[in-house]
């Protein structure tokens, strides 16, 4: 017999509780032992559930029964995440979580300690909900040298986006939607300002990589400055506009990690991850291009991935070393010049001669749209470095300046 | 110290040998052991490579050297493949192999002597190629009732279908083009006539669905029969025509499963499946759909899926218990009265009449083009039951009729 403990019964605790605790036989049979949740630590009552005995508000209670070995922690955020599963590793039970913020911040610390004990901290669901993504970067891709990841992780912006592109809608009326569905918070700056993404980059750079990369070291921005004309000229260049994360290793040891609202070409597969679907394209030398899709959120597609884990964990109790990575270092992520190529909005009342500057400066054979009656000029660049393009822009003396990265 | 062995040096064997010999270095740090290629066989000579003191032409020493633990299989087809690798197993020697034919024909067998021997049989490599499939299936998607698996598995087909779609080529055409870039084979029955598709969805519908699905079973269909008036009736009605390998659970426990061309709505994220690309969708109750994607074949690509298949052999060279499914029977694959819905085309010298009855018959609201020039009537039947689409068809009495399954 193995016995478990769930902490938190939010919307993900409860999918876990509901295929835990209801499809037991299902479970046991692809665990080939018997399970049994033996408590759910939530500070709500929860007096009509058929489970309702397992409750319980002290945490101690689970950190001091030895017969718990595997602990499931969907409470969410940092504290007081970060100290219970930190003390349930020490006490040696495996942890597993779907807590992005936790593993961005400290995934390198909490393996260490899961390594030291010999016990396991799995956390698929914390990227990408049910899409196989850890687990299948660690080990089928392990003959590969992974040197590029590409994603769309988040789901809220991506249905916001999507909306834009699809039904013409304002960001704002896009962002109501998605609130109204339950897809946004009604505080949706984690997701809007790709807060939630930069987490998730993070954990999958870190594991690709080897090295922990932290949520501050990423170049984060949103898509809050997108508006539905970049989306129609992205459109008319063939295009779509993604948040894109994106992390890539550099020949010097160092990485480029960010997370931006770039335009992706309609003949890249990653142009059509539609609505609240998530996507990762992982690059490596032998393997090329490898792309894995699905629900990025959403109740029962984590809860089936963290049970995933917890059907991995005891079947395995004593450690599995395939997830790992060191503690990270400043500087280890550089952006350095970049080779880019970019989408210019640019405006002037001087219409004329922004014609022909950009023209003279960007190159003939560029992508133009010319919009005489607002005095806009949106265009797409030939791939430079960076500092390059920077330097142009500066030549083109333009009243307001718009720019996307385009995904190369 | 793990000595393997390579059985075959055609393209994805001496993708193997190069991977494994080198990049032997970064083959042994994934293990955290020392790992060295003793033997490679083949019957032809290879004088000029650096590793040719390697090769052998005699299986046996392979067989009867205890030293070796580890084999691969990459010659393909079932003889001799088949009675060298159940040697191998029954010798305590694990196997790896790439080889969909052997998988597709005796999985369940080889399985269970692996079982039996507490060794390893592991084929990542025979689906999908560089694209990890069987394992996330098997083990990330553990806690979902799999009951649906959609894929586009042959390159080569999909590359011939893309070109006609993009490029308005003839099939014949595109069959050359393929040819001439090496993602045909001369002769190319096996793609064309979609046998080789059919053995991978056997593969994952025996994996997915824990019984053996063989590849008599599967009622299959080629692309041989599409022509670019298909192609372009498709298109105008928002369609694009993939060969679809699909395998579905019956209530009753036996299963539907065929390999043929069909009609994917562009919504779908597989009509943007392009190229040689490859890409599975699996269906859970709780994950909802997954989606995996990326080369489906060529010699690196496979060889770096063959050698993380080794990786993890060397890792755990006592059995890993998650692959496995048990023998198949007759009557298992059903094919029962499907719902689906059909693209139709049909032709009479009556060709009012036929516009008439289509629309008496069909009803009103599908969409439909006349082509009185060529008394062509190309049209998208509503979602009913195969036997009563077919008995539809019969009462229309045209002089001929074409139809497609349209993937709902």
């Amino acid at each position: 017999m193995v016995y478990t403990a769930i902490m938190g019964h939010g919307t993900v605790g409860s999918g876990v509780a509901q295929i835990m605790i209801g499809h037991e036989s299902l479970v046991k049979e692809k665990i080939k032992d018997d399970i049994e949740v033996k408590y759910i630590l939530d500070l709500r009552d929860f007096e009509r559930l058929p489970y309702s005995d397992k409750f319980i508000k002290d945490f101690n209670i689970i950190l001091n029964d030895d017969d718990v070995k595997i602990v499931v922690e969907v409470m969410g955020g940092i504290n007081p995440a970060f100290d219970f599963v930190k003390a349930c590793l020490e006490k040696g039970k495996s942890v597993v979580t779907s807590n992005k913020e936790l593993v961005a911040a400290k995934g390198a610390e909490l393996l260490k300690i899961a390594e030291e004990k010999n016990v396991n901290f799995l956390f698929e669901a914390s990227v990408g909900g049910a899409i196989p993504i850890l687990r299948p970067m660690a080990q089928c891709l392990a003959a590969n040298d992974i040197y590029k990841i590409t994603g769309i992780l988040n789901g809220t912006t991506n249905f916001i986006l999507n909306k834009m592109i699809v039904d013409n809608t304002d960001f704002d009326v896009a962002l109501k939607l998605a609130q109204e569905k339950g897809y946004a918070e009604r505080n949706p700056e984690s997701d809007i300002e790709g807060l939630d993404a930069c987490r998730k980059i993070c954990i999958l750079a870190s594991l690709g990589f080897g090295k922990h990369v932290y949520p501050s070291q990423v170049k984060t921005e949103g898509i809050s400055n997108i508006t539905l004309k970049d989306v129609e000229y992205a459109d008319n260049f063939g295009y779509v506009i993604k948040l894109i994360c994106y992390a890539s290793k550099n020949k010097n040891g160092t990485i480029n990690a960010y997370v931006r609202p770039t335009l992706v070409s309609k003949d890249n597969i990653l142009s059509s991850v539609n609505g609240v679907y998530n996507a990762i394209m992982v690059t490596g030398d032998a393997c090329d291009n490898v792309m894995f899709y699905g629900r990025g959120a959403g109740k029962m597609p984590t809860a089936s991935a963290v049970v995933a884990d917890v059907i991995d964990c005891a079947k395995h109790l004593t450690a599995r070393k395939f997830l790992s990575w060191s503690e990270g270092n400043d500087g280890y992520v550089e952006n350095g010049d970049e080779k880019t190529a970019l989408y210019i909005l640019a405006k002037s009342e001087n219409y004329d001669k922004l014609c022909l500057d950009t023209e003279k400066i960007f190159g003939k054979d560029i992508a133009v749209i010319k919009n005489k009656y607002s005095n806009e000029i949106a265009f797409i660049t030939g791939t430079e470095l960076n500092s390059v393009l920077e330097e142009k822009i500066k030549q083109l003396n333009a009243d307001s300046i718009k720019c996307m990265h385009i995904l190369i």
